[in-house]
């Protein structure tokens, strides 16, 4: 049987040179890809008692709404600024080379509640910290944050820490 | 019961005077509605057979992936250009104010496949010509173009014409 990570194409030196890639979309392609890489995001969160999904924009939304859809919570998602209509809260945070903001709808995390972030990668883990801090800024608790890959070597954990942190699949690189 | 379009928010004067903004993301925040939405675009591909789903950044994969997960097919992220890691098909398409592009990967259609387009919002119908386009560049067949929402006022169907097109919620407005 196919693991999770059989599913994922490497691509070397993308996008700069002595960089390896991994393509979360070929998972997608294959519909036993597909679906494991949905269930064994479930499994991450079998222990898990949770009232609300919150993608991250754009991978996040794949990943995060079949979660949703199968465990009959909302899905809340987490967008770049200027996406969303309605009043919104927003958090700016570094990026490499300059800053990036994101945004969620005011009225999507009620006080108390408890939100599981979803991603595709966690790598420096920057957006996902902005993403728990803006969930938190609304009174909602952050239980968990669950990604398809991670890459180890960027360290992530480190600026996650104090959360409850998995991944489907860990790379020791960067 | 609740129908679909009254879990849409709308949203006056948003993003300019005399637009009435739909909010598609309100659906997501009762999980009901969740479902709803993702059961009536199922109902409106109940008699088509097809291979692939198509989803068009960002909120097509937020629509897109549940069919994917529940029909056991394929999805296809149809991207903003620059975001797909391996070789690419790109469609440059006009917008209001300048142009777009968007690509998918090369090696993510065969000649032959059947192929369903996602999406949130049918406005003017460009997204979805250039979607189309590209994937018949790569042999696909689309089959059908399925939307959450539609703006009649804006004629998106025109642009569309000969594809089997509908939407769950048809406004008159633009």
């Amino acid at each position: 049987m196919k693991r999770l990570e059989d599913y994922v194409i490497s691509i070397p030196n993308f996008p700069k040179e002595g960089i390896v890639f991994r393509d979360v979309t070929s998972i997608l392609e294959d519909p036993d890809g597909l679906k494991l890489s949905i269930h064994e995001l479930m499994k991450l969160l079998s222990d898990t008692e949770y009232d609300v999904i919150a993608g991250l924009e754009a991978r996040g939304f794949i990943f995060g709404m079949p979660i949703a859809y199968n465990k009959s919570k909302p899905f809340i998602p987490v967008r770049k600024k200027g996406k969303l209509p309605r009043e919104t809260v927003s958090k700016e945070y570094a990026l490499e080379y300059g800053t990036a903001e994101i945004e969620i709808h005011k009225d999507s995390i009620f006080p108390g509640q408890r939100v599981v972030i979803v991603d595709d990668l966690l790598a420096t883990g920057g957006t996902a910290k902005a993403a728990a801090e803006l969930i938190e800024s609304l009174g909602g608790v952050v239980v968990k944050m669950v990604f398809v890959m991670e890459l180890a070597g960027l360290k992530g954990r480190e600026v996650l820490e104090g959360y409850d942190v998995e991944s489907c699949i860990t790379y020791e690189g960067k």
